[in-house]
């Protein structure tokens, strides 16, 4: 199965998490690979997933201007590298793509299409029957929907941040 | 902060389930209450959960004609004491209420307004600051929604239901 989370509204990683959670729960070999680092996501579960022998990479340098366009790139291409690695090898029960969608996104200056989208889709199509893949994010592509078995959109309805809360340790981060 | 995933989509639990994992990350002290009990629920997450020091409680009968209406209405009922209960101590960061919606909306017959949802309102508005309480479930009150600071619909934009394909093991379960 590929199961993707999109959508603007809260809990698309979390359920990813979840996911790998109950997976390893019943003894499914899980990998999670976090394609989107952000100096506000310290990602509080990485440690605590590893503890349930889930295998964790953080891949991508990150929303920080200090990197050059090219080190992006190459970051977020090597994730996809070891991504694929992993999906084709049929080693993992549960593969998580964490904000697979927003890297796929990234196709305007100063960084154009960073990731082969047409390899994505291939990878995912023809991938493994017994290797589910995991994909959150928001504003996934249309070609990926369409391959999708499941796809599930969190909607925004009401959010803290229009009170002025921002976000708060150990729930949004 | 009271948080609400709802919506006919899947993920709604698994994201409370890698909320409550993120939380324990950071030290955070976490109960999960869980409110439905299915037979095709076996919860491969609760003992994980508990490995990681998470309170794990199931209450309810679960969707068994076995049972009486007034053995379900007193699960219920019990769940929600419970719930309120370690809600109003302040001794939890974070409080989980997964299904509740579900619970709540049970007010047909046989079992008529099994929980009593001004107490419910009651106790999440008046609730210690410092415990962030999620409720999920399908169908969440227009009350609950209103006072809830974050709530996240989960949309169902395709399912592989639709193909034939039901439970899978490790991922629905």
């Amino acid at each position: 199965m590929v199961i993707v989370y999109t959508g603007d509204g809260k809990g698309k990683t979390t359920a990813a998490v979840g996911l790998a959670v109950r997976a390893a729960g019943h003894g499914k070999k899980v990998i999670v690979i976090q394609f989107i680092k952000s100096p506000h996501r310290p990602y509080g579960e990485a440690k605590t997933l590893q503890q349930l022998g889930i295998d964790v990479h953080q891949t991508g340098v990150g929303f920080t201007w200090t990197k050059t366009p090219e080190e992006h790139r190459e970051a977020l291409q090597k994730g996809w590298e070891l991504a694929r690695k992993h999906i084709v090898s049929g080693r993992y029960d549960v593969v998580i793509l964490d904000e697979l969608n927003v890297a796929l996104a990234i196709t305007s200056f100063p960084i154009a299409d960073v990731l082969p989208l047409g390899d994505v889709i291939h990878t995912l199509t023809d991938k493994p029957a017994h290797t589910h893949v995991v994909i959150t994010g928001r504003g996934a592509k249309e070609d990926i929907i369409q391959l999708a078995d499941l796809v599930t959109e969190m909607k925004e309805v009401k959010h803290y941040y229009k009170k002025g809360v921002h976000a708060i340790k150990g729930i949004d981060l």
